[in-house]
């Protein structure tokens, strides 16, 4: 077993064994080839808190400041970034290829009044860099509020991850 | 004529003949080389569902869950996708060189209970997907609703794709 | 002193010295290799509108539609391109090293019946447009409304800039 994937199992997560079934028309993730030799850019598409590691697991639903406290959105947010590492394991092949965790976009379902979608976003930040350690895991971020997201879930996160071929 | 554009006559949508007029100081694409020797990537900046092909025509405004239904939003981001390749093949010449649809960003104002984003963005994946055929038109995607867009619009789509030079 | 930054000293602006500090567990700024050979591609964190050029400075709080004008918006999203501006400085360590700022997503924290959201992030695009000229400045762009925003302010912008390494 790999150092990434023994890594996150003794933190007691189970990562899915492939990306979630697609909510519409799309695919869950996209290579296109880095800038530096060698490497490959993963668009990962929007990732949803996934409870299972089933393909088509359910979801965590509810919206941050009315059904979900900030600590249960930051839950989710991790739920996503396990979801995203299980299809970039699929990308790749293997977590230890891994070169850097480069952007993440995190969009929380809450109530207008709700204002601390950082903390809910720190759910998924602090996993990566948990995991990876600051130097690869550390990734430039932006933390938006919406109104409501796809099957009423509370947080919906993108990223773009570099990996080696 | 070219085999795509023909293919999207045959489908009887009428491509506009240059990119939108931008609602603000911004421009509607913008080209940077690809990690792939020989190929463009095209940034597109977010594009509204335009009722007709003239560059400063009509809009499709509404909310979907209120004013507008699923399907009503979902033609709505067809039409976003249709602006799209309008832009594209302004800044490639011709669909033809299209090699990747890389990534689509898609964002639905609606109300806070309707939950069938995805459903709404495959107006415009299914359309993609319907042009290029899956090995180029597949992309990976993020669906987000949100309370309110531009000029009243239901959907607002942004893409990045590579084409070639 | 270098020629853009004499530029937005003249303009009457004061860039911050360093940039903001993280709002959750991210970096404002990442450096990718440019697929242009000598050139760097910076991946710029979402950036909230701040008072002053510290650090730990206030922000600008407020929805537009409701506590602030459209206008008042505007201005905001302009202080949210110089705090940009700020961490470009401090990655590439010299504005004149900007070879293009390529794409700009913006989002703008308003009511539901506000729908100028291209004239409140003109704020921002105006700005860069004036301090690096149309062949530099002039940038793809999505903007797009949200119900709320982090710390409750009124326009966060992410950007993606590149630079001569």
């Amino acid at each position: 077993m790999v150092h990434i994937e023994a890594k996150i199992k003794d933190m007691g997560i189970e990562l899915p064994i492939r990306p979630p079934n697609p909510k519409g028309n799309y695919i869950p993730f996209l290579k296109q080839p880095s800038p530096t030799k060698g490497r490959t850019l993963i668009y990962v598409a929007g990732h949803l808190p996934q409870l299972s590691t089933s393909a088509g697991g359910a979801l965590v639903t509810g919206r941050v400041g009315e059904t979900l406290t900030a600590e249960e959105g930051a839950a989710a947010a991790k739920l996503c970034a396990v979801s995203i590492l299980g299809t970039v394991r699929a990308a790749a092949g293997d977590l230890d290829k891994v070169t850097k965790i480069v952007k993440v976009v995190g969009f929380v379902n809450c109530t207008d009044d709700f204002i601390s979608q950082p903390q809910v976003l720190n759910g998924a930040s602090d996993f990566f860099v948990e995991v990876f350690g600051r130097e690869i895991g550390a990734h430039a971020r932006s933390a938006i509020g919406t109104n409501v997201l796809p099957l009423e879930v509370p947080v919906e996160i993108e990223a773009i991850v570099e990996v080696d071929e």
